[in-house]
């Protein structure tokens, strides 16, 4: 828990994450959750029906698919997911990133999968 | 201008700025703005009265000042100015930030300096 602000070392943060595809929270800012989480493989198609997602990757490289197009993006990389826009991201190999999103978020906007996570832990 | 979904490579963008305090926006998340801005010497003492300001450092070091101390931040160190809390940036050596503020966010919080940006411009 670092919301009584504290600095916040992502390296250092990204130590404790063993597995993927489950969001941890490392800061908030007003009503926001900064996240990280590590990622390997397919996600699950969803959508945030009314609220941007912010994507910067950290460490290796991830494609997030929408059903238009994909972007591909390597560490040192940010992309924002406009609401309402399907997208489903991708590792091939294990990625980093740290996420910014409204702290109601759902991480799969709903979506029933395995790989939801029911938590907001904090790190 | 990357309002229209285009990754941000931030490193690219770095390259852009060429001079110290004035804030680019390179993404919007809602109602946020992440901008880039290279830092060197001393900022001026201010606060946002309804807003938190989040800062991520991405090359060098920074010391955030505060009333009741300060922080030190290196390159991947994030850290959370809450609202309200009166704050100077300071960099004895040139480095580079992300800043994550509300997109009507004044970054002196109103004081006025000659380090004051007034616009909002885009790279």
């Amino acid at each position: 828990m670092t919301g009584d602000g504290a600095p916040v070392t992502l390296s250092e943060k990204l130590k404790l994450i063993a597995d993927h595809w489950h969001p941890r929270i490392v800061a908030r800012v007003d009503g926001y959750h900064v996240k990280l989480v590590k990622v390997k493989g397919e996600f699950v198609w969803h959508a945030h029906a009314d609220q941007d997602e912010m994507f910067l990757v950290l460490e290796g490289n991830i494609v997030i698919r929408m059903r238009d197009g994909e972007v591909s993006l390597s560490a040192g990389d940010l992309f924002v997911v406009p609401k309402g826009v399907e997208h489903c991201p991708f590792a091939e190999d294990e990625a980093s990133l740290l996420i910014l999103a409204r702290d109601d978020t759902d991480h799969t906007g709903g979506v029933a999968s395995a790989l939801r996570a029911e938590d907001q832990e904090w790190i």
